[in-house]
């Protein structure tokens, strides 16, 4: 048996040093990852997915970890994968997990990791869809994605959840600036957090009453459409978390009845090639500017010789 | 002459009308685009380009209004594209660009216009920079690309400004969340607005020290590299704003006198070709699926019967 498919294989027996080996050379684009990927994606889909978003400061890492606890009562295995736009400046994700991690110390049934972000394309979510479907196929049962921000790598990242939980404080802003993070079409459920907060009530009503809207708006069948659901919680506290989870697992649930969960699967199988396609391509391209001829295309480029359009043909037909 | 070349000339000229369906023809991915766009590139490489971003509600939309108005008053054509990430809820960018034009009726020396998101793997971005490539060309002096939120498409599209201004408000929370949003290494100006409000001064302070410190890290020649100055503004009372100006400028002429321009350029060169031949495998990607060997692989995909390394290996062999 090969190196790799070895350090798959002790992935897929529990070693929790394997599965750390093996995010760290998804992270890293290993040029083993095809070999490694063969070896794990017979074993995925058997994960629930759930992405958490939200605008920073909302509590998502607070609530992440409460989620957690409770699903660790009904004897889940739960892996946390932080999607962390981390500074050269701060310690970043390293520092991050081990905070993150006290309050499961011991508990071999949790899997936290925080991933920063590199490359350009799509590097980061690309990666990241990889490093949940390695979760999966190392036996957690669910997998909670959480990105702050919601530009589109993060918007990208998360069409690899099935259940997304939209986390919003009351003083997010008002709604015109909540509609426009473009959280409201992607929102299975939303949690109003650090709701012991005066408009916390207004937000709650707020949300509702724009979800109402929208789904009156939406042309399909509306039995077989989905209500988001609007919850309070006070994730400091430990308030509302059960409720949450409940919510989440009921979307789950709405997600098998109506055969949308095989959807979901079929689309991102489509984006994963696409992405894997993607990723070569600019490596080759990133190949190609490094030759003399390169250099000399770019420079034709600069003094406008030739436009990128024609430059994006010259090289296709090399 | 071409329809098409015959618009790209009518745009040149100055037509607003032929600008606007240039800038249609963009966002709507045109088929006639590389035409178009040979047309446009060559004249191209004449506008300072600057990016402006930071949180939702900082403020970026007024002060992007008034940096205008003081670019008017130096005799600069000034073209605005907000980058929106609109949501079907809302009118979205046409409410907002009208909105946006008030304070300019009649003036011919402004224009504005407002993006909408649309596309994976980068579309956006891609568009967004092929319509800045139109206003150059169309001789605006100065282009100011806004942008809300940090995601990846933003921190993309942002690449192709020359200068970027960062615009934070006291209460966009501690440092730590300043520094997780990648804000830091991406400024070259930083504005603190609605800085009349308490604790302006400590951010003010603090990002001073921030980037002190990030200067000190830095390996290179310290004499060469830019330490971004920190402004405090009041867009809604036109405070600051004539200092926030003379301060992009002078990083404008900073980066002509060490050669960094030329490099900026390059870099974007590269990406632009790089856009083109991505947005063209994925159009590729999507037909492939549509065929009934396509829809089989997907099966195969989703059944576990083969990866998604093997399956881009299947259909680049096609």
């Amino acid at each position: 048996m090969g190196k790799t498919m070895q350090l798959v294989k002790d992935m897929l027996s529990g070693q929790r040093l394997a599965l750390a080996r093996v995010i760290s050379k998804i992270e890293n684009r290993d040029p083993d990852l095809s070999e490694l990927m063969a070896g794990i994606y017979p074993k995925t889909g058997r994960a629930q997915i759930w992405g958490i978003t939200g605008p920073p400061g909302a509590g998502k890492s607070t609530l992440a970890d409460r989620i957690t606890h409770c699903l660790r009562k009904e004897g889940k295995k739960v892996a946390v994968v932080a999607i962390d736009p981390s500074s050269p400046f701060s310690g970043g994700a390293i520092l991050g997990d081990r905070i993150r991690m006290q309050s499961h110390t011991g508990d071999r049934g949790v899997y936290i990791r925080s991933l920063g972000t590199r490359g350009r394309h799509g590097g980061l979510s690309h990666a990241t869809k990889e490093v949940v479907l390695a979760l999966d196929a190392a036996g957690f049962d669910r997998i909670l994605v959480e990105t702050a921000g919601v530009g589109q790598t993060e918007l990208d990242i998360l069409k690899l959840a099935q259940s997304i939980l939209v986390v919003l404080v009351p003083e997010s802003g008002d709604s015109i600036q909540v509609m426009k993070a473009g959280l409201m079409e992607i929102a299975d459920v939303f949690a109003v957090n650090k709701s012991d907060r005066p408009e916390a009530d207004s937000l709650v009503r707020e949300l509702a009453t724009m979800l109402q809207l929208g789904v009156s708006l939406q042309p399909h069948d509306s039995e077989k459409s989905w209500l988001a659901p609007v919850l309070k919680t006070q994730g400091n506290k430990n308030l509302g978390v059960e409720e949450l989870v409940a919510e989440i697992e009921k979307h789950q649930e709405y997600l098998t009845q109506t055969g949308k969960r095989d959807l979901k699967v079929r689309d991102f199988l489509m984006n994963e090639v696409s992405d894997i396609l993607v990723e070569r391509l600019n490596r080759s391209l990133k190949g190609a500017f490094n030759t003399s001829s390169g250099a000399e295309l770019l420079d034709q480029l600069v003094s406008r010789k030739i436009d990128p359009y024609q430059a994006a043909d010259i090289i296709s037909k090399v």
